[in-house]
């Protein structure tokens, strides 16, 4: 030690670039509970990133958002059940960073971000525990 | 190499029991979809494990489930949109095979039981996460 070591350094905490799933679900703020529903159970995803029309996030709407709406009996629009204040990460960040930023906000996923706050990609703490799963020990 | 270090071993790779959540929130099947999502906001918990009188692991509902309900209009009991084929770990296993049981069956939490599939706790993905995010790396 006292050497820096970069390619072990990213071998062994990868960036979120790396990880992040780029296939991510969008949905406008206009759409319908009903509407985030169904994108929900089609793309078997947990996390729908709420976009702009020029792809900007302006919230995050989930599963426990629309259970919540059940519980409420309050089916309105994804405007009026997202959570505005998106906690995100961007492709250049560290994983443990990312993985740091999801507990102390108690959330499952951070929709990665360019410079223009466009979404260009998710992290869950699935993908994070699938390093673990996959390197066999911490 | 070639000795074994179990002290080692288990400090860098915890059991189950040693992370799990024991304060896991149960439903009964003939609960409606109305209470699962209840009990899903008030506890502000994605899992509930489905549970017999006995405390016997007979399913699980999600918020998922829900949504997917909502996507269906199909608003019936816990046992009519639960999943009955509960994939668990026990308290005695490592935790990188929890993570690859996860991983492999697609699903974010793992109920804990004993050796009468009775509940004793829950595991999820945010809680693997968290002990990347503690130590730095993996
Ligand atoms: C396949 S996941 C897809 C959504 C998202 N990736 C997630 O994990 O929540 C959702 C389904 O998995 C089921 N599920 C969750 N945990 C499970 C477990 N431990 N065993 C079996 N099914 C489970 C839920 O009941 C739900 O129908």
């Amino acid at each position: 030690t006292g050497f820096s070591k970069p390619m072990k350094q990213t071998s062994v905490n990868p960036l979120v670039g790396d990880i992040m799933s780029t296939s991510v679900v969008t949905i406008r703020q206009s759409a319908s509970t009903y509407e985030a529903a169904k994108k929900i159970m089609d793309c078997s995803f947990n996390h729908l990133p709420v976009v702009s029309d020029e792809n900007v996030i302006v919230g995050i709407v989930t599963s426990w958002d629309i259970s919540k709406a059940v519980a409420q009996k309050k089916f309105d629009f994804v405007e009026d059940i997202m959570t505005r204040n998106v906690v995100t990460a961007t492709p250049d960040e560290a994983i443990d960073i990312a993985a740091y930023r999801l507990d102390q906000n108690l959330v499952s996923a951070l929709p990665i971000v360019d410079n223009q706050k466009r979404v260009i990609g998710i992290i869950t703490s699935d993908d994070i525990s699938k390093l673990l799963a996959r390197r066999g020990n911490l």
